[in-house]
């Protein structure tokens, strides 16, 4: 088959890190360019983190900067008690090699490159979608020459999970609500993994000690990179290994089947004390709802095949595929 | 064991009235009244349909007439393509022995009732909470003088169901979503069985069946009153079957540990596109949130033993418990 040609926007960011690695590593996926966006920490941090992942790993491939808040609110403070104070687990950093900072900002990274390669294009979206609603509000016939628009982000509640930073939120799409409902209402096909779905896979401790040991250097970052997240998942969910949200939209472009989704329009909340959640009518809902009838049909994933996803990963970065 | 001391406030409805004689023929629910309010027909309807059942299958308990219209909002149309144009099924009823009609409106039955038997009642709610609130209004100490208040209503998403009216809200929440969000947070315990959980139980077509061959008149009385309905399911669902909302109700007050539940304040959304949403903050969640955590704790359902349910309504009805 042919290689997926990913944009992968990103905000890294401990698990945004460890999805780089994975798509850097597999043959199935070539990566076009990373855009950077505020989320886990700031404008600033995510993209010199970009920087140098995109140098260590994915060296040519160039970055972008993109939004430093969202698209009509403020930026949110950043995690550093989940992704550190540097928004990678507080590992060292080497700049030295950081990739050139690409002249356009992500908008018109995504614009140009998508209209480079028409039809081809996957978004994978793992922070704020405001990078993308910027791509469609200044090029709105974008939406239909992507491939596909793969998201990490939300809750569909379907093992009782709304949110995490809220009860009714997730932290990338509660980043800035208006820019993911313009994502989820816009003309092309859209998959989204929530955090329902994405904490059900769970690297465990032993699991990421194993990538250490017969991983190499990849193996030997992932490690490193998760030791601060391991505690934050240990303290705040007594948790002994860590979830799998960001690279869990990167196994869905790898491997769709390990994913069961649901069709339907998905409506994000824009106000009120649910701001930021995330509601799906799934197609076989009897029922008229204006709020969503009018829109395109997502994918929402509601089921994982959880060992299939774990050994995805772990023979990408042991490179035993 | 004790016997429950129930107050039944209900709008009959289909499920309502099995769920009735559910309670009518268990030998530990002890019903101290029944009071209607509107919902599933209008309040004459629904309050009329009280009063025959009560007659028929709980002679001498009490009827009391409640709301009309929700708090805040128009009253919203009847559902009779559900529970047909008579609200029960469109079976034929014989008013000859309709229960008398208690002098009270049904918050001041409740207020009442509450205080004659302090800390012995229990409220088992499975429509619009209009009276409850009412009741609350009008004497707020009646929360600490309860047992417990039952409800069915909402949706936790638990089998990633938000919604059956709309994409995020369920019929009874719906009808009164700001009487909803003054009852959960009262300062009472509250149990809630939602639709995520209620549509986990089905009664199948082969199983109405057998009530009706073993249970005598109660069980035939099951069958008829559920052939509208059991059509309704098959239309929009493709079940054979019903699901099973306001028993499970009944049989969370008769044996607890059929249910799992989880603890946390819950709140109604009473405004946009979500409007009528039940949103728990689990007590296990680690982040601050405003809008609940000055709240008091609800239980949730969130797992639901289904052959048990079902076995226990089937010995009711057939009396071979």
């Amino acid at each position: 088959m042919s290689r997926h040609k990913v944009i992968y926007d990103t905000d890294p960011g401990v698990d945004d890190a460890m999805a780089l690695v994975f798509q850097a590593l597999h043959p199935d996926i070539e990566l076009l360019g990373l855009t950077s966006v505020f989320g886990n920490a700031t404008i600033e941090t995510t993209t010199r983190n970009a920087r140098v992942l995109a140098g260590r790993f994915a060296p040519g491939v160039p970055v972008a900067q993109g939004a430093a808040a969202p698209l009509e609110r403020s930026a949110p403070e950043p995690l550093a008690w989940i992704h550190g104070d540097n928004g990678v687990g507080n590992i060292a950093l080497d700049t030295t090699d950081a990739a050139a900072l690409d002249a356009r900002p992500a908008h018109r990274f995504i614009i140009e490159t998508v209209r480079a390669h028409p039809g081809e294009v996957t978004l994978l979206a793992v922070g704020p979608l405001t990078n993308l609603a910027l791509a469609l509000a200044d090029d709105p016939q974008i939406a239909s020459l992507v491939k596909q628009v793969v998201i990490m982000g939300g809750a569909f509640g379907t093992d009782g999970v709304l949110g995490n930073v809220t009860p009714a939120a997730e932290a990338n799409i509660l980043g800035d609500p208006d820019a993911a409902d313009i994502v989820f209402g816009a003309a092309w096909p859209v998959a989204i993994v929530g955090l329902d779905v994405t904490q059900r896979t769970i690297m465990s401790h032993q699991y990421l000690a194993s990538l250490r040991e017969r991983g190499g250097a990849a193996g030997q970052f992932v490690w490193e990179v998760s030791r601060h997240y391991e505690a934050f998942h240990e303290q705040s969910a007594q948790l002994e290994g860590i979830y799998v949200h960001d690279s869990s939209a990167v196994a869905y472009v790898l491997a769709p089947q390990l994913y069961t989704t649901r069709s339907g329009p998905v409506r994000v909340l824009t106000e009120g004390i649910a701001v930021g959640q995330t509601i799906q009518k799934p197609s076989a809902m009897p029922v008229p709802a204006t709020a969503w009838d009018s829109r395109p049909n997502c994918k929402v994933c509601v089921e994982v095949d959880v060992p299939g996803m774990l050994a995805l990963y772990e023979r990408t970065i042991c490179g035993t595929l």
